[in-house]
């Protein structure tokens, strides 16, 4: 088994970058200390090492399967590995106790999570996908409605599912067809078909519950009209029996990745018979949705991260055991070759590696401590940490997968031949990620959603409070000597994304707005590079003022030399790039309009 | 079945922008005119219709592998792949008459290759193996030699591989150790282990040539030790009778991709009945092997590009083809869906893709042109000829496959979920294309190459050749006023790269090897930019010539206005990172030298 995560490095994210403690002090989590929180951690690596990780290659070549008659075929392990998370904790951890929950800062839960993303992220897309499912029912839904569904979940014994996209929509929900008609008490006769299905109905649960976008007889055209339901395979009756649904498994997908994963086709009353519960109030189904998918969209954001993780370990662990070649100064040939680590370019690999998978985790952690920040505090303060996530949670999403999968990929070319091989993990981990920029809204729908609502929404004050604390992070840098190089690059591509913006704008404001989106995805990368070079500013300050105090209680000397040295990295080969999009962004010319699909011949 | 190639857009590059009529003058092509070369690269194209395309999924999810018994098995209906592309003259068509080839220059032969590349990169790999190693045999061979082998390597009977790899040695030829004892008359015993041996001995050949690089006993230390060796499966011998030659296959390696393509794992003189026999003279094997190996490293860019041209034309059938979502302006959700190539943010994904492919691939034609003019001409003309494809080898091979598969990770994107699915055939184009980054040397590999080898020749005369050429390609596109802009940005690239070349060159001069070495990559990926750019520049220089005698016999309009379009799409979407690389090597900082590796906790 490969290494496949460093828990120095998420112990120096929770404990000094994003300063869990603070969040001790609020009412909420005033049941835990650092030491209670560290060890349901390092309980989650436990789990990880002995049920997860050993799995990963297992699970992958015997693919989640349709069995031809309405369910699907898992690994025999799942169905123990989803009991195990359960047990500890870990689907319903984040929940408050008075819904079974454990009341854990996300912050902590999703340190757990990344633990087992790490190790083997199809699993983990089980129960995290009814955690999130789970917390919508417990928001929105009514206390016979959260009864009736929220313990089962979290006790791993039903799976509950997200059921948006169909067939004809794909990722545009405006289109969606499946329909409700009102039967009585809130319960619809639900008729649709849903696809891509993630933890659809497999052999390693007994119920499965799907919250579904459909459309109430009658309902406005367009996302105003969409409604949300919970639709149960097996419908709970008040007696406590469980009636068959008429909601069933068709089909299902073989994909590229994440193969032990089940993505189903699912069809709702094929036989008239299928009953869904409203959820919330008519005709607000996707605005409840989006409380799911923004927290679901940083779990693939942190899932993309921690996949690239495992990858960047276990191609670290390679380079450090590996002899091959020599230096090029070494002409000797009957000298011993040396490690693999030792080629520069080699190091090239793993050190821009370490630089996309430890920022994208720290932006990551970042967002979970924003969304607890968000979720204790009140006024101004809460406010302020809402705006913060809702700009970076495009961002975490889609940097973290699409740099994610530019990292496994020099995880491969790290190995040689032997990367590409099915005796190394790492071919997985860049099969497995290369879904991360597709899930809950592709990369072109995340920029859209950065540049179109994000950047605009208060008048543009989310943008303005995250360069505010990019502005803190290259102020508190450049205080120290050595660090003033980096704070002065950072803040000179900050202050370009105000020009980018700007004249971007100038065609927002002529109404010109296919124009003003259409390079909305080179933006988020120009942006993606300032945020993360942020992530890595703050990271390299901390490390250098605990250098600077030579006291090493935490971690050693070392890692923080790596953590000033990783910085150093970032800026020279990769935020330069940052000014690379920011001059495509600001060229004249408009290539991508209606007349260009003309040009594609 | 997907599209999987643009015969205009082959057409255009033969015919147009690397003008193959010019080589008809020579005498060795005088036996052919465009006609007859063009029909004979449409029967590639009916070919891999009929026999290879149709394959493509099937051989995928039917591997080739290891049946424990010394063989591999492979799908069925490669045997009548080879069989039929070695009747077409697909295997021995560069080879000359004599020979038993068709005298094909290998920008023909290479376009039908580009063909099956694009319908069926796996199997193509098969036949084009045997044809580089025929070719070296014909080279370095004797007579009794080439007779021996070569007419049943080009009949498809025989399948030729190269088997340079040991467990122990990785890319570092240096440290191999298989031997060669003199046993009689140029013949050796040896003893050995071979792994990653492409094409290795399979169901679908009779016989198996295996050229190895192997060291006599007593022969010096390192690569100037190393001979090359002709080891048959089965020894034929002067009666025609076939004799087992203890040079087994031991297993395989099973693979992310091309994985109806066997890789092995042989075995020589286990049993001490091994023979091999001498090619050429002892201890020039590796000089000998590099004439196949710079064939191979066109070869691997050229499929690298065949392959993402491949899953390019599968995104845009797929985009012209599906309805989904509206432009941002368009708000009525009542308004029918559009398809989706109307999308900036598509027609971002596929324009990109096509700069990177047909940028690509016209670079492999002009070195496939570079190859018959180094093989046509003489004295000056055939030094810069050879110049400019030595250094272009290790460019075409590494842009290509580098950024052909980020090409084919946008052709994903491009379909969604539906992309990572099996239904569709460009996740098995993102999944073989990962290897070509490693093939025949990984890009580290090729940098050290361009850098340490190819830049410093001759004083830097090779490197001064390509400058020059695309100095003259600015200054054509610059006598037309809507091209000066483009001309203008791309000669300022070029410049940069000898203000780069001059910076680092002070390492060099200063014996710092290794630092002078430290970032070849980064170097390749600037200079690639360039390159391509060039390839970008001639071909939307021609295009605009011709919109403007507004004679259209050859191609459309549309397809002239493409080549300039995507031209200008690549000097504002791609170019800028060119200056983003220089800016990083020009950086003064050094941060991959041996202290390094400790950083890297």
């Amino acid at each position: 088994m490969s290494a496949y995560t460093s828990m120095a490095h998420l112990k120096f994210l929770l404990q000094e970058v994003h300063k869990v403690n603070d969040l001790f002090a609020f009412e909420k989590f005033s049941h835990l200390n650092w030491e209670q929180a560290w060890m349901m951690v390092e309980s989650a690596k436990m789990l990880a090492d002995r049920d997860m990780a050993p799995y990963f290659k297992a699970m992958d070549e015997a693919p989640a399967k349709y069995d031809g008659k309405g369910g699907v075929t898992t690994h025999p392990q799942l169905k123990r590995i989803i009991q195990q998370a359960a047990e500890q904790g870990w689907i319903g951890g984040a929940a408050k106790f008075e819904h079974g929950g454990l009341q854990l800062p996300m912050m902590i839960y999703n340190a757990g999570q990344h633990i087992f993303q790490a190790a083997n992220n199809g699993c983990q897309g089980y129960f995290s996908l009814s955690a999130g499912a789970a917390a919508l029912i417990t928001s929105f839904g009514s206390d016979q409605q959260i009864k009736a569904f929220v313990p089962n979940i979290y006790e791993g014994r039903w799976q509950a599912t997200m059921a948006l996209t169909e067939p004809q929509a794909g990722s545009s929900l405006t289109d969606i067809t499946t329909s409700a008609s009102p039967a009585n008490d809130g319960i619809y006769k639900i008729k649709g078909q849903k696809i891509f299905i993630s933890g659809g109905q497999h052999d390693a649960c007994d119920n499965f519950i799907h919250l579904t976008l459909a459309r109430i007889d009658g309902a406005p055209p367009g996302v105003k009209g969409i409604s949300l339901f919970i639709i149960p395979k097996f419908w709970p009756e008040k007696d406590g029996t469980l009636t068959p649904n008429d909601a069933v498994c068709a089909g299902d997908f073989q994909k590229m990745g994440q193969r032990g994963y089940s993505t189903t086709h699912l069809a709702f009353g094929d036989h008239e018979g299928c009953r869904g519960w409203l959820l919330g109030e008519p005709h607000k189904g996707l605005s409840y949705m989006f409380q799911m998918m923004n927290e679901a969209r940083i779990g693939v954001g942190q899932t993309a991260a921690s996949v690239a993780m495992a990858a960047y370990q276990a191609s670290l662990q390679y380079a450090q055991e590996r002899p091959q070649g020599r230096l090029a100064s070494e002409k000797d040939p009957l000298k011993a070759p040396t490690l693999i680590i030792n080629h520069p370019d080699v190091q090239r690999m793993l050190l821009t590696q370490k630089a996309i998978t430890e920022g994208a985790l720290s932006l990551a952690m970042e967002c979970n401590r924003l969304y607890d920040l968000a979720h204790c505090t009140s006024g101004d303060e809460q406010h302020r940490s809402w705006l913060l996530l809702e700009i970076l949670t495009p961002i975490v999403k889609t940097y973290s997968s699409e740099q994610g999968s530019r990292s496994a990929s020099l995880a491969v070319q790290t190995l040689g031949g032997y990367g590409f091989t099915t005796d190394f993990p790492v071919q997985q981990h860049y099969r497995d990620l290369k879904i991360m920029s597709i899930y809950e809204g592709t990369t072109g729908i995340q920029s859209l959603d950065l540049l179109g609502r994000k950047v605009t929404m208060e008048k543009g004050k989310a943008l303005q409070e995250l360069l505010t604390e990019i502005g803190q992070a290259t102020h508190q840098a450049g205080t120290y000597e050595p660090l003033k190089r980096y704070s002065k690059n950072l803040q000179r591509e900050a202050d370009r994304i105000n020009e980018v913006v700007a004249h971007l704008g100038k065609f927002a404001a002529a109404g010109e707005i296919d124009r003003y989106l259409s390079d909305a995805s080179v933006f988020m990368e120009q942006l993606s590079y300032v945020v993360i070079g942020w992530q890595w500013l703050k990271q390299a300050t901390l490390a250098y003022t605990q250098l600077q105090s030579a006291r090493f209680t935490d971690q050693s000397r070392e890692f923080y030399e790596g953590k000033v040295h990783t910085m150093k990295f970032f800026f020279r080969y990769e935020l330069p790039h940052a000014e690379a999009c920011a001059k495509t962004l600001l060229d004249p010319e408009f290539l991508t309009n209606l007349k260009t699909s003309k040009a594609l011949i």
